[in-house]
């Protein structure tokens, strides 16, 4: 039941010149399943990811993370499977992440270094790589410029909804596009992994800002979410620019044309990861968690997160009970080791709950129960100590996760 | 639905000489509960305690430390109201704590200053000092040594059965008592707060070693503990020693005495805490963490943590899903920063299900399948890097956690 998110109108996903994308069904874990997708892109196209912390983290990651290594002006192609993780498969899953660049990179007439790889799904089985190899010619046939909502279904594996958003933005008198895709519902789902995100962007934008622009964009985007709290072995946020876009070439992300482009793709991002919370593993509420007035944003960022993995926060929000003790006790065992509890704040979109660290007198059940039954909420916690601030989002924790990850593999 | 554990035998909680206990239904939070306890200590007994790390510390905890502050020696009597945490209640939380203790310092003929109060209950609202204090002299007349077991209901909140245990050592050829209560479900329930343990003994040990004694049976036992990683704001274990036992002072727990003291100690705050986690919230399953050769014990623990936190892994546990390529993610996330994960073993209970990070070829998922069906299980990570280890108790995560958890106060 994903909270305030729609399947995305294929009409509304413009095409980014110089990227084609071509899915089908190579019957990885299940027959007549959209499982294999891959992402053409031109020669001369610049390519830059952030991945998963997990040091455990899964063989498609390692070969991505060697490929990028060779500067990502290369790439030509990303391959993604779903059905299985690869994860947790020690050297067989290496070579078996190795042979399906190598089988793409062959059909394509290109280095098996010029393809990136991404699996998501049971973690600890054998890749069916045979199978893999044997879906290529379809989806290489099926190709084209105008499929990102094809390619957003072919990348789910038990979300609810495909998830891709779009703008379009002008830079020095050019249009410029931008256009991802996302998927995920917990950070590891019981059958199926990963967080998957890819935004590829026909700007002008010198090749060595990419590694800054991906991780800022991650920063205010992917790695401001949580669903569970549980980190994949496999977690990916790519960044493709084609550099197609009539525009002189963005030289400085400071400049007028680099703020633009940097404002859409953080746009694009938040879009993005958004919609995985909103679809979160039996997600009925949208929660975002502001933490302001810390030292740093590092601490801001422990209460935030010490809020939105709290399981008894979580299940309170699936009930709509006001029981914000529970968001207190949560900021108290955040970490932040001199935090003085009779400074704090809490509201509750409008409502003002604890002044000082303890309930206001002003303060009516009523008012934050009529709060709490809303499907989107704003938890705002004012630590009073600096000028820091950070936003999480998070959703809610509810019977059906528990039926979700709780069901045997099937 | 406790795991392997059955309410207390009142005949198996010996007495012990300088304790008496008295409890009364005071009508805190609901009628006809008993929520009022007295625990009476003869003059010349020595107290220690151990209390929560939450920032967000309850008002009674607050009053707790500065009491021990003054040594120790001098406490009379310990003070325990269930149906309200008294946390979250700023400046007016901290006067109703005082006036508790005055109350039952003017019944006693003490001072304020020689008791320790203690809360349970629900966050954030008003202690209501007044029942307090109306219901002490029925607390008071009820006193008597043998009445274990009555405390040991009478501080539970939610939990579904009382937690004892009890033990008999010779020290120095005379027989000494240890006896313990603890509650606690969740580390903070929908309406309950609160991991509460206390245990006493009447071996005559030296006052001084009291801190020391209680940290460490602290870290052995309650330490290690977790149900949903959520820590409380008025979690407390306290140990106290009325020195009536006759044989010679024990100055050193290094001593033959002092070992034996120091295990029946730690065992009976072990079986205490695993109590806690048999009759956790929703429990069906009890998980042994054991996480061994690490570089260091902290780094064993990030693990141990990582693992008996995951939602993920502790749903898998619920399904009897042998889903275990969870278990390597968490570790994956833990925290570990140089961690190889071609170095990890897996087992479960006897079963070997990973090694050099990757699935065994040899294992079969209907081995898996075997252990995971199990009401008690052993998980046992090795990081192969090193000699230290540790171990964590906690349970499965289900449905009715959701239920127990999302339930309106009422």
């Amino acid at each position: 039941m994903p909270v305030n998110l729609q399947a995305p109108d294929p009409a509304s996903l413009h095409a980014v010149p110089g990227v084609r994308l071509g899915v089908t069904m190579a019957g990885i874990r299940k027959a007549n399943r959209r499982d294999l997708s891959v992402i053409e892109l031109a020669p001369g196209s610049s390519v830059a990811g952030v991945f998963t912390a997990n040091r455990f983290c899964a063989a498609p990651v390692q070969v991505c993370r060697e490929h990028l290594a060779l500067g990502g002006n290369e790439i030509r192609a990303i391959l993604v499977n779903t059905g299985n993780a690869n994860a947790g498969t020690g050297e067989d899953g290496l070579a078996r992440a190795r042979q399906s660049c190598q089988a793409l990179a062959g059909a394509m007439g290109v280095k098996p270094a010029q393809i990136l790889p991404f699996s998501t799904g049971v973690i600890m089985e054998t890749l069916p790589v045979d199978r893999i190899v044997a879906g290529l010619p379809a989806a290489i046939a099926a190709l084209k410029a105008d499929n990102w909502a094809e390619a957003a279904a072919g990348i789910m594996t038990t979300d609810t909804l495909p998830k891709a958003a779009s703008r379009q933005v002008q830079i020095g008198g050019a249009t410029v596009t931008l256009t991802g895709i996302s998927k995920g519902a917990g950070m590891i789902r019981p059958n199926m992994a990963t967080m998957l995100g890819y935004v590829a962007t026909d700007a002008n934008v010198a090749p060595g800002l990419l590694q800054a622009l991906v991780k800022e964009a991650a920063d205010a985007s992917f790695n401001r979410i949580t669903i569970d709290g549980d980190t994949s072995t496999n977690d990916s946020f790519v960044l493709i620019a084609t550099h197609k876009a009539a525009h002189a070439r963005i030289d400085s992300l400071d400049s007028a044309e680099g703020q633009v482009l940097r404002k859409a793709l953080i746009e694009v991002s938040q879009q993005l990861a958004q919609a995985i919370v909103r679809d979160g593993e039996g997600a009925t509420k949208f929660i975002s968690v502001v933490v302001e007035g810390g030292k740093t944003e590092e601490e801001c960022k422990l209460a935030a997160y010490a809020i939105a993995h709290s399981p008894l926060v979580k299940t309170a929000f699936f009930a709509s009970d006001p029981n914000l003790g529970r968001i207190l006790a949560a900021v108290g065992y955040a970490g932040i080791a001199d935090l003085d509890q009779t400074l704090i704040d809490l509201h509750l979109d409008d409502v003002h709950v604890v002044t000082k660290g303890g309930r206001r007198p002003e303060y009516r059940e009523e008012d934050g129960q009529r709060v709490m039954k809303q499907a989107e909420i704003t938890v705002r916690v004012g630590l009073n100590r600096g000028t820091a601030t950070t936003t999480v989002w998070t959703c809610d924790f509810s019977h059906e996760y528990v039926t979700i990850n709780a069901d045997y593999r099937s």
